[in-house]
This record gives C-alpha cells, structure tokens and sequence, in this order.
C-alpha cells in the first residue's frame, strides 16, 4: 500500500455505483452526489443505478465501459457484493474503486457509512491509502476450443452440478497432473477471497501483499487433500472427468455449466484492480472486526 | 527450479555429511566416498560425521564451517532432520546441497537410496534442477537486548514453557499489533516447511515458489484465529505476556528458553540454502506420495 | 456386539440383492446361489437384480417387500452404496443384512469377496458377530402438512438448491432455537455415516455403539459452528428461511427439494438395522484401512 | 435435566467455596454468607478459600472432606477452574453444586453475580435444574503396578513431556490395538470438557446428554487422524512408547510425568457430580454465547 499526497484535481470526474433497489443506498447516493458537485467534481451516475433507484437530470448517466473509459474514480455505496460486480467488469480500466459499506464493514467497503462524506473529502484532498489487488482469470475448454472466460476478484469456484452430487476431476498445476479428487469440489482464491468463501472451507488467510492464491477443497473424500498455496505465475487446471458435470462459479455471481471432460484453466489476470483505502485504513484491523479477534493490546 | 547442463569440473570437492550412530549410513558413506574418489572427485567428510562412523584417512575430515568455506557441494545422507541441520548451518555459505535418503523418501531427501550413486553421477555431470529455499531469521530480545538468535529452514515454533501450560502472547506485523492470543502456541513456517509440523496444526500447503511464510496457531482458545500467510517481506513479533513462559523451538532442534515480556523478531533470514535434485524430480510427486494423494491420472 | 452361536437352521432362506449392471456381480451371485443351494437353503433373488443381471428359474425372485417378509437373512453384493440403499427399505423388517464387497472393502460391506463362501458357510453355521445399526428419520413439514418423509441410514443432508448458492436456516433441538446460519448446508450423520459424507465435512468419528447421532455444518459462513453430537432421544429441526431454497439427500441417494419456510424433523428412526459380520469383524481394523492408520503395533 | 419443585428444607448446610485471593470473591462470599444465613441455612466456609479470604467466626470452616461428608450443597464462586477442581475433589459425595461465575459467564459457572443472591433463593426455595456430569478415571500403570490415578470432569490429556517433543503412543480401545501414533499427544473429553480444550484441538462439541466421550488427537503427524467419539462403556488404553516421555493433565491442573512404556489406563469415572442451575438455563445458550453464535432467531 502507498500512502499517497494531494495534487491538483486528481479526480476530476467521480463516478457513483449503488446496491440497487435500496431505499437508502438511494439516499446516499443523493446526497454523495451533491456533496460531489459542491466541491465542484463533476459527478456520473452507473446506468442500472440510475434506472434503479431514479435520478433528477443533474448527473450525467453512463455504462460502466463509459465509466471505465472516461471517469477518474468510481465510489461504489453497498456491500461487498457490488463492489465485486463493479471491480470486475472494470478491472481492465486503469481507475480506482473505493468502497463505501451501508451498514455492516465489507472487506472491500472499509469506508463507514456515517464517515462517508469526510473520508471521500479527504480522499478527494490526496490523502489515502492506494492498493492493488489481483484477479484470476477462468476459461473453459470444450474439445479444444475456449467457451467461456470470465474474471474474479474474489474466488473461482468449481462446485456440484445440477443433480447436487459429488464431483471428480483432476489438478493439474503448470502442466504437471497433480491428483484425481472425488470431492463437493474446488475453490481457487484470491488474497481478497481468502478471507469469504475459501475460510469457511478451511483455507488460510492470504495477505493481499502475498504474491499469490490457494486452492482449497470442499469436503474432499480424502483426508489428506489439503489448502495448496500457489505463486502468481502458476497456473491451476481442473479436468471434470466424465460422466460429472459441474458448475463454475466467479465471485459467487457468474455461473457456467460444466460438463464433463472440460477443462477449467486458472491463472492470474492480467489486469487487477486499484482500490483506495481512508488514511487510517489498516487490513488487519477490518479482519481483527469482522473475525472478532481479541480488541486490543494488553497492558504487560 | 532451473535445469541445468554440464559444466567442466563444476564440483571438484564433494563433501558428505551422514546421520550419526547408523551403520547402514556408515555403509552407504564409505561406499558413496569410493565411487567419488573413483570419478577423480576430491572428498571430505564432515568432522561429526567421521566421530560417529569412523574413517581409513583415505578423505579428508572437514568442519562443517571448512566445508563451507571450501567444498563445492555437499551430499548428506540421512533423513529430513540431517538435511535441515546441515542446510541452516551451511545457510551463509554459496554451496548447494543434495539429500540422499537412507529408506523412507524424504520432502528434503529425495534421491533415493537404491539409485544413488546413479543420481549422484548425474548430478556431478551436470545434470540436475537447482532450487533456493528460503530461511527464516528469529531474535529473541529481553529488555532492549537481543539475547537468542537463530535461523530455520522449516519452521519457528513458539511452544508452552516448562510446565506444559497454555500460554499467551501478542501478534505484530510489520510493526501493527495483530492480536493477543491464549493458546498452545504459534508456527511460523517458511514454504519448506509447510508440509512438516504446520500441516498437522491444520496449516496451508506453501509452493516453494511462492515468496511468503506463512503463521499457524496450535490449538488457540478462539475459534476464529486462523493461519494467516504473509509476504516475504513481511516482519512477525511475538511478545509474551506475563506471567508466561515459552519455549522456542527452530527446525525443532534448538531450543531457547522465553521469558515473560521476551518478544521475538521473526523474518526472512538475508541467506537461503540451494537444494540440487535429480532431474527426474517433482515437487508435486514427493507431496503425491507422501500424503497418499491419488497416484495416476484416470483415462477419461 | 454380540457374539452367536449356531442353531439348528437359524436361516432357512436367503435373499439376494447385487449391484446392477455389473458382470462381476452376475456371476458372483450365481455362484453365491448355487453355493446356498448345495447346502439346502432356499434362495430368492431381488426382483430389480434379476431383471439386471437375469436368472435360469432355480431361485425364486421377489421384490424387496416380500424379502423383508418371508426371507431370514439378506447377502447384498455390491459397494456401500447398494448395502444403504437395501437396509433403508428393509428397516421395518428385522431380518439381518451381510454385505460382500465387490473388490474395494467397504464400511457395511465387510466380507471379502474372495473370502465370500467361505464367510456365508460359517455366518450360516451361526458363528457371526451381530450387530443394530441405528437409522434417522427425516419429514419435511410444509405449511402445517408432512410433505416428505424418509429414512437414511448413513446421513440427512440439507444442501444448497438448485441454484448453488449458499442457504440460511435455523437450527432448532428439542424445540429450542439454537442458532441461525449461512452456509453450504447441514449433515445430520448417524455413527454409520460418520465416516462417510460428514467425515470429509470435518466431522468426528463416531463409534457405532455411542448412542447419538451429529450435527456437521458444511463450510458456515462464520468460524464458530462446529461438529455437534447430540443424544439419540434428540430431536433435531432445521427450518428454511425464504427466500432460500435447498435439497435433502438422504443417503446420498434420495432427494427432496425443499422450499423456504419448510421444517425439516430429524430424529432417530424407530426400526434399526441387523448387520452379521463375520466372526474375525472389527469395526476398527475397517477403519484403519480405510483411512490408512499405522498398520501394526510397534514393539515396544 | 430435571426440573425440581421445593421441598422443606432440602439445603440444611450449605458450604462455600471461592477462588482465592481475589478481594472481590471475599466480598461476594462475605455476602453470600450473610444472606445464607439470614435465611436460615447453617453455612460451611471451604478451609482453603477462608484461608486465603479470612473469616471472622461467624461461619464453620471446613475441608473439601468434611464438605462432602456432611454439607447439602456447595456453592462455588469463581471461575470454570475453581469449578473443576471442587467438582474433582466432590466426586465420591452426593452433594449438589452451584456455580457463580466473578464476572464472564462460565460453561460450569452458569449463575452470573449480579443476579447470584436471587439465583440462591430460587434454587434453595426448590427452584433449579438438577443435572448429572460424568467424571473419567485415568490410572497410570507402571511395570504392572499402578503408579498415578486422578479423575476428571473436563479432560485427561497426554502431552509432549519435559523438552516438549512430539511424542509416540499406541492407542487400544476396549483392549484392540488400534493405532500408533506421532503428535502432540492425545485429549480424552468428556461432554463437560469438549467446549475446553478438545474444542481448540477441532473435537467436536458433545452434549452432556450423550453417553460418551470423545478422544481427539493433538497435532497428529499423519492426517487421517481424527476426533473419535466413544459410548461410555469403552475403555481407552494409551501406551508410550520408549524412547518418549510425556505429561499427564486432568483438568489441566494435575499433573503427572509419564514415562515410556507407561500404560495409561482411561475410563467412565464410578461416580459423577450433580450440578444445579437457575430455572432458566439453557446448555445452549450458554454455548451460544461464548462462541458468539447468532443470538436471536429471524422473523421469517
């Protein structure tokens, strides 16, 4: 993470995304956008945000590739969810995201709902913390042509298909076969997803410094398959061995049918996502929260 | 891993280092010593080496500091304990290592016995995968003053002290206080040892490659403190709270006595060691065979 | 366990069920029939086995129902899964079930298959261990009204639905709500499925003679669910909560799909099941091959 | 449980214990004897605590003995430990116990101070849950003769002896060999003791209810070792095996040097401990509590 100094009119253009259909993501959103252009930012509203919770003609209304093309940062009102959604379709655009929880603290929406307007000025002024995080990228091969590839920031899940029962298939990691496992199946996750889904199946916790990400199985029927932690420039493939058909999950929102024999490729995207962070951000103090680690110091 | 080709003479002396007290390791030196002399290799033997098995005065008997400074490369027979306590005293030192098993394949010894002399020729032809692993550093400092210090290729284990007790002590990252935890206590673990001691405290798998450790609770209070992987460039501290006392362990070898208040440094070390393998070696094969992972691809 | 001794004609007919579609079955049950035979027992044969595998009209067939009825003893060839697909629907009856795996040893399937006459004649001479393996009961209760009623010997197991996301329901035990969760699902897992799907879950082992049953999650979304063993008198309840929807395997075989606001009592069946082993059976020398545990005791 | 109605007179001597050396236990037992006695009951101060507390004649002072033999009921105030070890030492009596727990609501110590002096008449006026714990008898033999011998309300647990290495031991269950293993060591749980120590060691949670107990290794080297839930009529075996030396804990208060080829012999105590609880406590919801599970049911 860099700490970062104020320059002129770094963000010219801010663009907002909300959790639709939410009375009062609808609010925030409102009052973000006056706040905005008050201290003279111009200010664009995401289209199916606009269309879900309405808007007054104030605000210019642009896609999210329009966004990605034109705007200088997208501050994203909801919870972890959206601020996936939104990081993924924009993770080949160069802007960064920050995130602003409604209620609950996200992983990835660290800025408090009451200290919003006060963390975006000061965020505004320069000063805040700047990160990148990684994505996966998945693609599917069927009879060696690609049918579907998709993004995550968070995970790539390989899970039972249809029908709800066990799966088997192969790893393979840079070419190499690794193991045949009957299992509920497997996540690959990203430092930013080992702290969702990959922790509730027994994965460790990634620092999203560590150049890396962990492949974690779910309830294999062997004891000894264990969290596998790999370096970026590995790549993972899982071949669904027929008659098992699977399904692929990215970010618990995209969905491809596998069938068997496809192979799944894994690998590190080429392009990741900025997010930026309040001064006081500190990862550890959001895991410390949201994990109910121990408060505080003791005196000693 | 890189592979590599003959160069002229690129070992010239070959130093073994063998388990003590066996007189299978005693046969299996002697006869590994012969067939250097014979290839025109110059061999020395190390100096406990040669206490513990005896010697014709046909080698020369060598310091393990001798043979660091002087060797070219180091072959040692034995099991994973005589490969860790050769590679952390031979750390400071440019010399590559091999590790012959004397039976059960080993994550460190992974030329097998039976094919050894036959691996070992290969390698001085220059035929072999080169592979740096990485050490960890840890400092023991009492009242401002550092008052342990050694290195690990496997793991630091902070453990119960004397009378067997749980023990409580801080977390620390890279200056940050983490958290405070009741526990059995803690493993660090570099890559290398992520499949030692870490893994049966429910511990991730580390690829050597990637460029992190990672930290592992044993047995904590709190269901929710979990392993945690960091940055090679990350610092650990542990501070003990009194009125507890620890026990440190390195590569479960040395031992340092913690005190209450005592806080230990835990990095990478600024040195590595170099494992040579046969070229036929895989990572992923040791791992498949010493964890009973499915032996073979299913034809699908 | 009870160890018997014979009497005179203890099981006048037998019955056989096999796997279907599998040659090796088909020629094992034959010589399995001829086999009885020659000793002068009355042999009936599945009717969905026959219809599989086919028969020459030396034995007589009969559905399942008519088994539980008249036969005295069940010998079921096949896997585990055609031996909990059998004491399912003979759970009413009380005739003993013997299960004879087809090459890989099972859990129920016990006896050998090279060893397979050999076993029959002494279990048929009365030198048997017998034993009661307890069942659950499942009911779905929509709006007031069962909907879907079960039993499974191995494991009731509510699973993500259709869709594949993750559920939420509450956990209630004798009447009193216990907690709320979000996860992948819930086994409730008698001692018999204890090491099957809930084992691969993180569930304990436990013995068949403990008189309970256990609650797993699978992956929860907080930290802090964990494996819970209640006594048999227990009864357990799991509701849906809308808009979430999910499966019910039991067994891994029978399947329901359960809507949001649907109860699910889960309690120990009234009818058992009565398995024979043979007279050298024990349930851990099972286990320890099964999940590779050191072999022999050491000599100390 | 069993809800129990008044009758006359039923706590004629009511004796207290409390952790010593705490001013505020002095206080709360002051107190607590003052409303005894204003009551009507003849109250017993426990030697040690009134030791460690002081007294000023008022009440009788007595040992754990004396306690047993002739009090009605002990009230404990302190923590789980205080709990235990009375508990420990009240093994053989009849008599009830009441734990007040100094602040933290305890597993054994479910009546919370504030509300302790309404708690005690509602339980003295024969408002309570009567419930009966089971102990565990652990005997070390030693060359045939029997060494050590302790009981336990929570966990005998064999542990890595004076250096604090991983240790070797066999376990027999009812006298069949079951398994050698290398680990940590090994943690037999009661129902009481499987929210203490087990559960950090990932055992799972047992009702008081169920008639077992469970044996969870710790750290085991090989990973299809698991927590194994046995009845109550099982007896466990361990057996170190030489060159290892370990400890024994119960309760992680007593404490014992075990020695290779020592037998360590554990099984169902003879006699258990009778707890009573204010009317409205719920085994559940004092689990809920302490491990944070989701506290209210949702409006579905």
């Amino acid at each position: 993470m860099v700490k970062c100094q104020a320059m002129e009119k770094e963000f010219g253009i801010v663009a907002l995304v909300g959790k639709y259909q939410s009375a009062e993501v609808a609010e925030a959103l409102e009052r973000t956008a006056r706040f905005l252009q008050q201290r003279g930012q111009e200010v664009w509203l995401e289209h199916d945000t606009a269309q879900a919770v309405g808007h007054d003609g104030s605000v210019r209304v642009a896609t999210l590739d329009e966004i990605g093309e034109g705007a200088d940062l997208v501050v994203v009102l909801g919870g972890d969810g959206t601020m996936l959604a939104t990081a993924r379709r924009l993770a080949g655009h160069s802007l960064p995201l920050v995130g602003v929880n409604q209620g609950r603290l996200g992983f990835l929406t660290d800025v408090p709902r009451d200290r919003m307007l006060e963390c975006l000025a000061e965020i505004l002024d320069g000063h805040y913390l700047r990160e990148r995080r990684v994505l996966l990228q998945a693609e599917v091969w069927r009879e060696g042509q690609p049918v579907f590839s998709t993004m995550a920031l968070n995970d790539v899940v390989l899970s039972r298909g249809e029908f709800g029962r066990m799966i088997e298939f192969e790893l393979h990691v840079d070419g190499e076969y690794i193991y045949t496992q009957r299992s509920d199946g497997m996540i690959v996750s990203t430092p930013t997803g080992s702290t969702a889904y990959a922790l509730s199946a027994n994965g460790p916790i990634l620092h999203p410094r560590l150049a890396g990400f962990v492949v974690v199985p779910l309830c294999p029927h062997a004891l000894t398959y264990r969290p596998l932690a790999l370096a970026h420039e590995s790549a993972v493939e899982l071949v669904i061995l027929p008659p098992f058909d699977a399904r692929l999950f990215c970010d618990g929102q995209t969905l491809f049918e596998v069938q068997g024999s496809d192979r799944i490729h894994i690998k590190r995207a080429p392009s990741g996502v900025t997010l930026l962070h309040p001064r006081d951000y500190s990862y550890f103090a959001v895991l410390r929260e949201k994990l109910h680690w121990s408060a505080a110091p003791r005196l000693s």
